[in-house]
């Protein structure tokens, strides 16, 4: 990571030199689950300035499988992605999705949530999943502590999460330079990310952050927020930790968020999110614009042919009226997906890149 | 319509001179039943070369109205398409789709698939749809007689064409004038088309066609076809009207068909046809590539790298592989629908580039 401007707020203006791409810092990722981006092609999101996405170690594990994605070059060339690209640990999914799950230190028995058949994720399986779909970026595989969680709940699962990082840890150190891509790109391989949890205890926190770091992983993200807590604890949560990450690498906040949450923490110094946010709302008609979030399917737009948002200028805004837009739930149709999610990203991105530019002008 | 070249066969290159786009003919129209051509964005259209689309004005009259899309100024404007567009009568839809049909000299009962409602449609107010529409290209009302129909049947339903061609004409050329762009493009408007039925009695089809002509439309369409009978009929049937239709008007023929049949036809003397195949096919993992039908679920392209088809430049053969169109399948991905059909109305629109530059060539 290539730091070119920081604020005295912590905010930091950064490159990060990715194997498939350098990425601008901080940047928000569209979640791609199961290797698409619901609703939008790959050449849009390329025309949007994304320049890294994630996808779901969970999904793509179950369907195709991590091997047939091996076989056939790694995740980038399996989606056709030439840029950056991140991949969870699973850990989340098998917490959220799967059913009949069995935890022990070992690992995590579940079953999957397509077809029912049985799986045993450990920290070294997920590592060779995730060496296999080769991403630029994988993931520790941690436990993500439930909201609200009291504190021996909080502590037996950090203790998870703990002896799992160091697992997760050797194992891909082990295994890195098997990732298929690695002689094409002249030997530069993936990077692996510990992840903080300790549910909203901010002692676990800190405790969490300071053993990860003694371990030096390639980049910190702190896991276990939005999960249903109150915006003041996740910033709460954030302000602790990221003091106690070393200044020189990637750090990235899992699954946020709101417009204005993302801008408050980019500037704080998290040089990373994701959130199903845009892409989920959008599929439901909410658009995120510029006066605030609109729904897509009131009446009142039944004839409103203004762009959805009238400060915008990405490709739906253009050239579509919210009339028309309004018109395409209505109709279930399924151009009405691929336009809201284009216009929200836009809007995210958008975000972004206004922040980036006010971190460089501090 | 300015003729170019004809061929010995019948065949002709030929533009056709339209409010807003010249087309080049023999064309090809996707079918954008609700204003959307399933799942592919307007712009992504124009890119594949589609110079004219068909919507249907059954589902437009029935949401958002016919009257809103006026106010909005009419349809090219609410879809933001700005090149040609042709609605068809209504009457397919009234009968294929609605409930509860009530057929009367003054017209046809029917209630609304959608809610149950209860809506009357008479030749005049079809007209009076289209052009609040604003198409291009109108349709005159009729009947689409049913496969297979006994000669009495057919002659029944040929009395209801037959009358509603003569009223839906007047009717269109006393208000044609009324469509809302008429000023902002000097002047000029809408075409209404009359369109052959008779069943699969060819000398009905004659009768039809000549009285037809002898009222002077703007074009001419052979209707009730691709409704279930043998090819052979369907080619017996456009070529016993064909020579009837006067050579320096456009010639129609309306829900045709596999690649293989366009090419044909359009090599008689068919300057337009539609069709849903390419679209609903791709819906359901049916491509059309140069070495035929490729069922994209099959487990056999489940590691296939291969782009779909192999002499294909659309954007989706340029980018995306077998395996990749093939796991969007299996994880019902919305992109899945999108890429499909890109790729199968590349393949119709590039069938009719090379039939034109072949008519030109004789």
């Amino acid at each position: 990571m290539e730091i070119l401007h920081e604020t005295a707020a912590g905010g930091r203006r950064a490159q990060l030199h990715l194997p498939h791409q350098t990425v601008q810092t901080p940047f928000f990722m569209p979640v791609g689950t199961a290797g698409s981006v619901k609703a939008v092609a790959q050449e849009m999101l390329e025309a949007l300035g994304a320049e890294i996405i994630l996808s779901n170690t969970y999904h793509l594990y179950l369907r195709p499988g991590h091997e047939a994605i091996r076989r056939m070059g790694g995740l980038h060339r399996f989606i056709s992605w030439p840029r950056a690209m991140l991949t969870d640990s699973g850990g989340f999914q098998v917490f959220s999705l799967s059913e009949l799950r069995k935890v022990t230190d070992e690992g995590v028995r579940f079953r999957s949530h397509l077809d029912g058949s049985s799986h045993f994720f450990t920290p070294e399986h997920s590592m060779d999943v995730q060496i296999a779909l080769g991403a630029d970026i994988a993931m520790a595989f941690d436990e993500c502590t439930e909201y609200p969680a009291d504190r021996a709940r909080a502590e037996e699962s950090l203790r998870f999460t703990m002896a799992w990082a160091r697992r997760s840890l050797d194992h891909f150190r082990a295994q890195r330079n098997e990732v298929v891509w690695r002689e094409e790109l002249g030997g530069r391989t993936q990077s692996l990310f510990g992840i903080v949890q300790g549910g909203m205890y901010a002692d676990l926190r800190r405790q969490c952050a300071e053993r990860l770091v003694a371990m030096d992983f390639d980049g910190y993200a702190i896991g276990g927020l939005s999960v249903g807590e109150p915006r003041e604890l996740t910033l709460e949560m954030i302000t602790e930790v990221l003091p106690l990450l070393p200044r020189d690498k990637p750090r990235y906040v899992m699954g946020v968020g709101y417009p204005d949450e993302i801008e408050q923490y980019a500037k704080l110094g998290v040089d990373m999110m994701d959130c199903v946010l845009p892409t989920r709302a959008a599929r439901h008609g909410l658009l995120f614009t510029s006066e605030g979030r609109m729904n897509i399917k009131n009446k009142k737009y039944a004839e409103d042919q203004n762009p959805p948002d009238l400060n915008c200028a990405c490709p739906v805004c253009r050239r579509y009226s919210r009339a028309y837009l309004r018109h395409l739930m209505q109709a279930s149709e399924a151009l009405s997906a691929t336009l809201n999610t284009i216009h929200n990203l836009a809007y995210y991105l958008g975000i972004m890149e206004r922040v980036r530019s006010e971190l460089t002008a501090h």
